[in-house]
């Protein structure tokens, strides 16, 4: 998607480490109308697939998610974040690893909200190692339900997670697929 | 605001501990056409206040406020929060205390997305000892901004915090006011 694309050249930052900061527009302020453009395209990529919820990940893929919704027509779950042992038994429940702090964290859905017959759409901002992604499809897989397929707005191509999933499987659509990038600002897409 | 009051009558539970969990429809399941409506609200009442910014809270404030910035064309930024003590010179910071959890963290607003100019809403799911909305309204005074107000989906009139924020001379709109609750289920809004 080319105006994301634009958008990362102009004002994503990069930084030690592999990391791409794009904190004014994706992920701590969030442009808006920017995120429409990204629902949009989403729905062009998975309006066919009868999609029933759209799940993402606490914090930042959340707003991308509700936009996105809105040509859904669906409800978007968020899976929340925790790190406590106490799970109750009313909830899915998987471990993901961090890439950018490090930690394995469990991550939860509460059971009502996902159900066998629902066909559902995962949502998230960053895809690096994959581990995110894999965490929401095994809490979807958990529920009886079918993953239709990703839809990601920043994948780090050079990192492993996009082909692990592809490989497995999983259809993957990313909007900016960023192949290489390095510290003095240059940026590449596949 | 009816339509809220409504859908929290009908799909709201009550806990002890005064627990009101609102999860199939506004913080873990998402109802996108009712944030639609909400969204509409908060431009109705906020509308001719010259927003600049939205500023919101990790994770539950962060669909609300996107919905609802789609009315008021402007970026929404989430607040992040962090139990880190290494906060760099880049952010604006306060301290939160959570009711749901008992315990104090930190939240942080990179300096670069909220400067002198600019005229903020601040937006959260529920509003109950006002510790959220206090620490965000630290923030915007820190950057010399200016906070047009709040605006709430559920507030808990029964707790002190609407209060109290309102005495300080900050505007709280609030789209569902309950006035009592107890764990039969009964529910009464002011």
């Amino acid at each position: 998607m080319k105006l994301l694309e634009e958008r990362i050249r102009r004002d994503g930052k990069i930084r030690a480490g592999n990391v791409l900061k794009v904190d004014a527009f994706l992920n701590h302020q969030m442009d808006i109308g920017l995120f429409n453009e990204m629902g949009k395209e989403f729905y062009r990529l998975y309006g066919d697939q009868n999609v029933t919820k759209i799940l993402t990940i606490e914090a930042s893929g959340i707003g991308i998610a509700c936009v996105a919704a809105q040509y859904f027509n669906v409800p978007v779950i968020f899976a929340k974040k925790t790190q406590t042992k106490n799970i109750d038994g009313g909830v899915y429940t998987a471990k993901v690893e961090s890439f950018t702090h490090g930690k394995v964290y469990d991550i939860i859905v509460a059971k009502e909200f996902l159900t066998s017959g629902d066909r559902v759409l995962l949502i998230d901002d960053f895809l690096a190692n994959g581990a995110a992604l894999m965490g929401l499809s095994k809490l979807v897989e958990d529920a009886g339900a079918v993953v239709v397929g990703a839809g990601i707005a920043v994948e780090k191509a050079f990192q492993p997670g996009g082909e692990l999933l592809r490989a497995k499987g999983l259809r993957v659509e990313s909007l900016a697929r960023v192949k290489s990038m390095s510290e003095d600002g240059s940026i590449e897409f596949c």
